[in-house]
Order: structure tokens, then sequence, then C-alpha cells
């Protein structure tokens, strides 16, 4: 290479670690908001990530980089398509035409005006009063639009919104994906709910913080979560940051009379935060260096916390290890009846509590009546009456009040409508296909799961995707580990074999 | 003011707050490197540190800041001295002069030779290996030296560098003060030294970890630091950081068989903290919401370790909450034991582990020895032999080697030479008289100490020192509260009344 592009290179490196850099300390920030900061704090702390995410902005959008990024198209060009020249260049080109379409005053605007939502939010959804938010969502819808018609090459309005989080999605692609799969859940939620009513009151027995949390922490590691590149803390909402390869953290939220609360949100966050872990250490400081998408992150997540761990292999291992652990709760509740309780089905109404199986149709509700508003087909007046009608329609039931209706989900109170909700369900799917994959490598994963073995599991996972970081879009992943595109088949293979009630 | 004025005015402050931010961002990385962050996040945090630093470092030699500043001078000089504004434009302006004085490439070669001379000395200070240090000081000096250099108007080579911790502090006022110290300090701890050693078994008996952490927390709650805007976690060194005026933390090192340890160092933070919680909130986001310098920091981390939680008065009232926490270990020491113990006075060759008195000359030995190296009358081939002399003819201990010798503190292996410790003695003379002139104002401290009340002594020292933040120097302070220059007087009045052996 010509000393003058390696020069270029060398300089679009190093504007672009420092972009990354600002977005590792604003994940710390974030992380110790949530942890750790005493009350008192919360005002000058937001104004800190202001100011880094105003700085990391004008960086990102410095037109010295679109310059560099012109300058080393042919260099790119004649790179092999997975090097990690070209795939950082590859990537730098899209966040940098992502961050530069919508003009910074635009954007600057929508923050403020998010920010703002949010508090209304937070007041108004204890008081039930959709009234209170709605001026603010009708122009966050029309915020996302404008946002959206930056992108005019797009072929729906919310396409752009879709890929901030999932890369080359698109509102066409994931409704076809969803309306396939809303055709096989809506037949395998009736025949639960027709088998009659699973007895989980074993899970809501007293079981102490202190025992939940290790039994949590000995599972994730097992896994393979390495706690000397991470930690667990205790937060109100479990998530996952990632502050660098190196230093991948987690929280969880106890709940003494809910056994699974704590126990399945470990083993979800641990699955986001392997995938992180995973990354290849020398892609640390590189855009690269972190998970490609929302859905593969939830794909990884769901891999760990249901695949795996409300599979009936992981429980004989760890059965008896629970019963040892809590002995006077479930001493007297077998492997069989325990195994039914978490994998209980049973539509309810709140998203983040639902089961597997019922989950995806919470998220099909909000995605389709996003894409109503985006289209101008559902004016926001008529949204909550919308909600109540599609969960009745689709779940049999109906919030009494607009708090486990329409306002539940913090999603379009704090960010654009559109984009926010595809990738748990895009998860979902992916996660069976992945998961398939791994084991048509490796037939001995499931039978290594009865001994509390995850090693081949997580190296197969680490080496076709983890690894790889941004490097790969989602479609490419699955491209190169299928053959083809991203199918339902597996997922609802999955949910087929596991939860057909007996006889059903 | 004219529109013109005032739209100068907002945007330096915008400048102004954006870089206060990225500090206390930095501060927040570095409170979570030495809490909370698991081994593997090391490498990649010396980068997100490094990034902050640098950002931080443009910004605030940005020539426009220069601009504005210059088109602000009229404006200053128009207000009172002590508006808000004219102390902001007047901080400003210092800050501004000594960031762009250095040039920002020597600085950042300095930044680099320092990073590598702490790694060095990391492994150098266990090896008891000066040699390895050696050539890494060297240049240290002579890049103090070359720094220092920069500023041609300063009367001493080591005026400019003591200024960034202590501004408007010189080389030739504390080598006087100094030197009269010096006079009291040495016969007072001949006279100490002669009248016998205390028993201080007491202090090293098996004292649990989570009732020290209580009951340090319940006296620095007591004292006035607010937990609502700060924490206490354990760390390796204590340390206190300020991520914002409303989230001020602590840490504390606990030593099970020495009572003394987290205790006084919980004290110590403690007062660093009241200092920094007590700025006034509205300076928030401004230069201003800081303490003032080294030399007043240590003056408040002090008289509430030393002045208050050593005072006879103090443990009049809370030693009998001591045994009770520790009934075992105390129960049958009394009082005047007690009292002895913490406040024997021994010399030793340990800076941190030195008693209240002796203190202060550890610091003037490292002192006198960084104004020889930085006029070049010592060399630094010669430094451990010239430290073991020191250490010989005033406290009458020579450690056996360099690694309790010249490569304890890590002070001259992670920054210049110069200015980093004359602060802690400055810091103990004004302890002494800031702590009379409140008790002055307000003769019932003392008294009110005897009945575990410090509202009185915390207020006064808010309203003369902590709400004004940055605003005022020490000299300032000084003068503003006694009407005249820092004196030793009341410092030597303090130690000799208390520390003076029985019929000495």
């Amino acid at each position: 290479m010509a000393q003058e592009k390696q020069g270029k290179l060398d300089e679009l490196k190093r504007r672009l670690s420092e972009i990354a850099d600002l977005s590792r300390a604003e994940g710390l920030l974030a992380w110790d908001q949530f942890t750790s900061m005493p009350s008192g704090g919360a005002e000058a702390r937001a104004r800190h990530m202001a100011a880094l995410g105003r700085i990391r902005h004008e960086k990102a959008t410095d037109p010295e980089i679109g310059r560099l990024l012109d300058g080393l198209e042919g260099h790119a060009a004649s790179l092999p398509y997975e090097s990690d020249d070209a795939s950082l260049i590859r990537l730098a080109r899209r966040e940098y035409e992502r961050a530069t379409r919508v003009p910074t005053e635009l954007y600057a605007e929508f923050i403020a005006h998010a920010s703002a939502t949010y508090q209304v939010w937070e007041q108004a959804r204890p008081a039930n009063d959709f009234a209170a938010v709605r001026p603010y969502l009708e122009k966050t819808v029309e915020y996302s639009r404008r946002m959206a018609e930056c992108f005019p090459e797009a072929d729906h309005i919310a396409d752009p919104l879709i890929d901030v989080s999932d890369p080359g999605m698109t509102a066409e692609t994931v409704r076809s994906l969803f309306a396939r799969l809303r055709e096989e859940l809506v037949p395998l939620v009736r025949a639960c709910v027709d088998a009659g009513t699973v007895d989980d009151s074993c899970l809501h027995k007293h079981y102490p913080e202190t025992e939940q949390l290790e039994f949590g922490t000995r599972v994730a590691r097992q896994f393979g979560y390495d706690f000397d590149r991470g930690r667990q803390d205790q937060s109100k909402h479990p998530f996952t940051v990632a502050v660098s390869v190196g230093d991948v953290r987690i929280t969880t939220r106890v709940n003494e009379y809910d056994l699974s609360e704590a126990l399945f949100s470990t083993l979800h966050e641990a699955g986001h935060a392997m995938y992180e872990q995973g990354v290849r250490p020398d892609l640390e400081g590189t855009p690269l260096a972190t998970g490609t998408s929302m859905a593969v992150h939830e794909s990884q997540s769901r891999l760990w916390e249901n695949i795996v761990g409300r599979s009936y292999p992981f429980w004989e291992y760890y059965y008896p290890q629970l019963q040892a652990t809590f002995p006077e709760q479930l001493g007297q509740v077998d492997l069989d009846a325990f195994y039914r309780a978490i994998n209980r089905v049973r539509p309810s109404l709140i998203r983040t509590d639902a089961d597997e199986l019922t989950y995806n149709l919470h998220v099909m509700v909000r995605f389709d009546l996003e894409l109503e508003l985006l289209e101008g087909t559902l004016a926001v007046k008529d949204l909550p009456e919308a909600w109540h009608a599609r969960y009745q329609a689709d779940l049999g039931v109906r919030a009494p009040d607009d708090r486990d209706g329409v306002l539940q989900d913090v999603h379009w109170f704090d960010g654009t409508v559109g984009g926010a909700f595809q990738g748990y369900t895009l998860g979902n799917i992916m996660s069976a296909l992945f998961y398939e994959e791994a084991v048509r490598q490796h037939p001995s994963i499931p039978e290594e799961m009865r001994q509390g073995r995850f090693t081949t599991l997580h190296s197969r996972l680490r080496e076709s995707i983890y690894q790889h970081g941004s490097k790969f879009t989602a479609g490419e992943l699955v491209e190169r580990l299928t053959g083809g595109e991203l199918v339902i088949e597996p997922y609802v293979r999955y949910l087929r074999e596991k939860l057909t009630p007996p006889g059903g």
C-alpha cells in the first residue's frame, strides 16, 4: 500500500478509536448511573452524558472522516471483504452516512425532545395519564418521520429507523417474517392455554437474595462468562454494558419471592456479555469491537437464557444443585414439575414478564403499531384503543388501563417510534437458527449440557459469531452459517418440540 | 452588559462547562478503575482516560478561549472581584495561560514519559532497583525544568510547578515557612522521643472489617458528610473523587489488625469530601466548582482527621461507642490510654504511616530535595544517598534500602519533580489557622465536639471556605479570614498544646 494510503488509514483509525473511546466512556457513566451513583449526582450526570455524546457526535460527523473514507474507497475495494481494514472502512462509511445525513440541528432538537418526553412519561405512566404524553408522542412520530426522510432511497419510512439497531434489515422483511411466525404461534399458544393451567407456585416461595445471586453467577461462570473481565451488580432493570472487550458488566435484579427473575435475567445478560467478551481482542479500540446488531445480541441472550437455560438437559444437571441450595423450598418439587413451571405459557399484559412463546406476540403488536404510526394510518390519539384491540385479538387479554397498555414500555418515550422492538423477535428467530447450526457442527452439545459442560457450544458461537464483532451484518452471519437467508423454521421447530402440550 | 459581551460570556461558559464535564468524567473513570474495574479492563481503560484527557487538553487550549478572554477583559475589570463572573474569567485566564504556555507537543511527550516511568517504578520499587528508574527520573527532572521554563517570569524554577497544585504559592514562601516550622518541630519531636515509648498495642488487636466500616461511616455522617451525595468504597489507597458537587465519593482501606487505618483515613477523606460537597451548587458545571488548591484541600482533610478526630473532646464522646462496638478489644483500655495510642509520636520511615508531627519532616525532606534537583545542585544519581542522609539528620532513622527510601512515594514517578509535596504541610499549617478562626467566631465548637455535634464547625467552614470553590486562592482565603498572610503560629500552638509531653 502506498505511503499516502497508509497515512490516511492510520488517521481514520485514530479518529475512529477516539470516537469508540468516547462511546465506551459513556457506557461506563451509564453503568455507574444505574448501579452506583448517589441520588445527588443525577442532574450533573445528565450533563456529563450529554457533553460526551455531543463531542462524540461532532467527531463522528467531522467532514475529514468523509474525505478520508473517499480517499480510501479504492483501497477498500482492493482488499478481501472479510479483512479487518475493509470491514473497518465499510462500517465507518455506514456510520458516517447515518450520522451525517440527519442535520445536526434536527438531531440535537430530537435528543432534547426525547429527553423531555422521557421525563413526562416517567410521571405519566404511574398516573395512567396518556393525555400528558400524547402531544410529546405526536412530536416524536413527526421527528421519527423527518429523520427517516433524510434517507429518501429507503423503500419504507421505517427502514432507516430499523437500520439503526438492525443494519440491513427492512420493514418488508420483518413484516413478512413476523406474519409467518404469527401463523405458527397463535395456534401453539391456544393449544397451551387449552391444555390447562400449569402450577408455578414453587417459584414463588421465599428465596433469600444471597443464595439466588450465588447460584446465578455460578451458572454464568460455567457458561463461560469471564468474571476477570466482568462483574455483576444489582440495578432496577437488568442490563449489560461493554466498557471494553476486557470489561463487560452485567446487572440483575432480585425478587425474593420470584426465583425466575434474577436467575433468568442473569443467564440472559450473561449471553449478551459473552458475545461482547468474545470479540477478537485486537479489534478493541475500533468500532468493530462490539456486537453487530440488536437482533444478533438478543439471539445470544435468548439462546443462553431459553434454549439452554430453560431446557430439560440443563436442568437435569442443575436441578439437584438448585434443590441443594434451596432444600426447604424445592426438596419436595420434582424436576418435571419445576421444568413445567419455568416454561409455563400464559398470555399476559406485560412484555418483559411474558413467557418465551407469547413474548413474540407482544413484540409484533408494537412493531405493527409503529409502522401504522409512521405510515400515517394510525393517529397517536387512537393509539391506546388500537393497543387494547390488538391485545384482545392477539393475546386475549385487555389491560385495565394505559399504564399496563400503551405506556408500559419506555422505548417510544425515550427515542424514536420505529426500530426499537423488531430486534427482540428477530433475535428469538436467530437464536434457534444459530443453536441448530452449532449442534449440526457438534452433535454432542445437548449431551454435554446434561453434564453441565458448555465449552463446545460457547466455542462454536465465539468462533462463528462473537469474534467478528461488527464485521458482518446479521444477514451476512446467517448467510455464512446457513448458506441462506433468515428463516423461521428452526425457531418454530424448537418451540413446537418444546412447548406443544402432551397430546397436542 | 452589552449584548455582544453577553454572547462572549455565554460562549466562554459553554466551553468551560464542556471542559469541566470532561474532567468530571475522567474522575469517574478513575474512581471506577480503583474500586470496581475488573482486571481485564486495565489496558482499554488507560486508552479511554488518555483519550478524554487529550480531548480536554485540545479544548482547554483552543485559541478561541484566548480570544473570548481578551474580549471580556474590560467586562471582568468592571465587576466586583468576588462576583461569580469576574472569578470565572480570572480562573479561566489562569488555567488558559497554564495550559497554553507549555507547547502541546512537549506536554504530550511528558505525559507519555510519565506513564512509562510509572510502569518502570511499579516494578522497581518492590525490586529495590533504583538503577532501573534512574534514567527515567533524570528525564523527568529535565522535563520538569523545561516545562517550568515556559514561564520565564517566575522567580524560581519550581514556582510554575508549585503553582499547578497551589496557585500563587512560591518556592521562596514555602521555604521560609518550612524553615521556621522545622525549628519548632525538631525540639518537639525530640521531647516526645525522650519522654519514652507510648504503648499502642490496643490498636493492633483483631478488629473485624464490618464493624470498622460501620463505625467510620457513622462518624463521617455525623461530621456532615452527606451519603445522599456520596458513597464509600474500598480501594488499595484511600482517595476522594468529586464527580460533581452532588456526587462526591470517598474510599478507604481496612486492616483488621490496625484500627487506625480505616478509621482515620475515613475521617481524612470525609474532610476532603465535605469541602467538595460544600461548594455552592449553582457553581456546578463551571471550573469554580471544586476545591481551590492542594493545600486548602489538605487543610480540610487534616482538620477533620487530626484536629477533630484525634482530639480529646471528640473521643470523650466517641470512645464509649467505640468500646461498645469492640468490647473485647477495648473494654479494658481506658480513654487516656487510647488517646495516647492514637497520638503517639515516633520517627519512622514511611510518610503515609507517619504521626501528625513527624509527617511534616517527611514532607520537608522531599520538598528540599526537589528544589535541589530542579536547581541542579543535586544529581539524580546522588539522590538515594541524599535521601538517607536527610532522614538520618532530620528523623534519626535510616531505611535499609531504597524501597522504603527514595522509591517510596509514587509522586516523582508519575508526574513532575516539583509541586506535589508542599501542599501536605501547607495544609497542616492552614488546618490549625482555619480551625482557630472558626473557634474565634464560635467559641462553643470544642464543647459541641464533646457532645458529638459538629454542625457549627461544619457550617462555619462551609461558609468561610467550602462554598467558594475555586473563587479565591489559598492566600486570598487566609487574608479574608485572618486579615494577614499565612503564618505558622496557630499550627505550632496547636501541636505544642497537644503533643508536648507531661513535664516537657
